[in-house]
């Protein structure tokens, strides 16, 4: 007996909404707080609205390999401080595994990094096909101004590894600068006042 | 070394065309004559214009387990007799392993079955999730009048096998009856005659 059966959901490729899916999940900034760099702008967001960050819908199959995950993510616009809205981002736990993720609304900015230091983005749009490899991190910011969304698919044995995320973060932050999305290396933000003038 | 390093190409999302993919295949009806029902119309269109039925962008990377192919494919509208324009179909190599289809443009219908005799039929429009699970073969059929585009994610270690369906085919054929799609055991077209009354 296999498990599942084939099945079909419909995806509104206009809002990202994956109907009848098993899950479901809101991130909030209260979900991800430390991540970002303006101490001072996420406590008054979070004394305020702690907004709705994105929105996830995925469904759920035996976690076995050779079985496949899919997944819409719906990213809103906006910035705490001039950082753009992001995804929380991850490692998988079976690091050899990777995703593809297909851009179907507004503009987004995929950023990727090793855990030996590498780092690559690429923009999206829609009908930005990205491939994320096996062993790298991975997440989205929303650098347009509407709702940012893509697709994804990854192996059902690939998890989420979090919390090398949560500890060491992404080598570089999306911020904007000038109305433009601008890579700044994370050691600027967390530390500017202890970096040598010369690597300012 | 991990290989590929990440990546991003443009798919157009109106035309399905995966620009600057590794991989592009034209089907002709000429590769998969046998295929359809109406041996007559077959030859004549043969003799004719040999139609292209549909083609396959691919982006290649290392067929190990843990990588993904994309695929998009873009299946002509179209009939063969009253047999609507159908992809080869096939098992995967490593039979158990998924692939999951967005439909992009276009009306179509998801045929799928297993070797031990099981079958489903899924309706596709643009924004349909389909799932094929491990063990399901499966082929697409265009039942609109325009072309129908989906966009395709499988595991890069799956392979192909393709003789199973070129020999036995599916249970069931989809053709055309007063202007709507419809299923017909495979056994009323390849010996009608030789039906008993009562299962026609």
């Amino acid at each position: 007996m296999i498990d599942p059966k084939p099945f079909a959901l419909n995806l509104d490729l206009a809002t990202g909404i994956l109907a009848s899916c098993t899950t479901h999940i809101e991130r909030r900034l209260s979900d991800m707080a430390a991540m970002y760099a303006d101490v001072a702008t996420v406590q008054c967001a979070l004394s305020g609205s702690n907004p709705v960050l994105y929105e996830v819908y995925e469904q759920d199959v035996p976690h076995e390999n050779g079985q496949l995950l899919v997944v819409t993510t719906v990213l809103r616009p906006g910035k705490i401080g001039d950082e753009y809205y992001m995804t929380k981002g991850h490692f998988h736990a079976r690091k050899d595994t990777a995703e593809v993720y297909l851009g179907l609304q507004g503009q987004g900015r995929l950023l990727m990094c090793t855990s030996d230091g590498q780092f690559e983005s690429l923009p999206f749009r829609p009908g930005t096909v990205g491939y994320i490899p096996p062993f790298w991190a991975h997440r989205m910011a929303n650098v347009g101004d509407s709702d940012f969304i893509f697709f994804g698919v990854y192996p059902a044995d690939a998890g989420h590894d979090y919390r090398a995320i949560e500890t060491q973060g992404f080598p570089y932050r999306l911020v904007e600068r000038q109305g433009e999305p601008k890579l700044v290396p994370m050691v600027l933000l967390q530390s500017a006042a202890s970096v040598p003038d010369g690597q300012r």
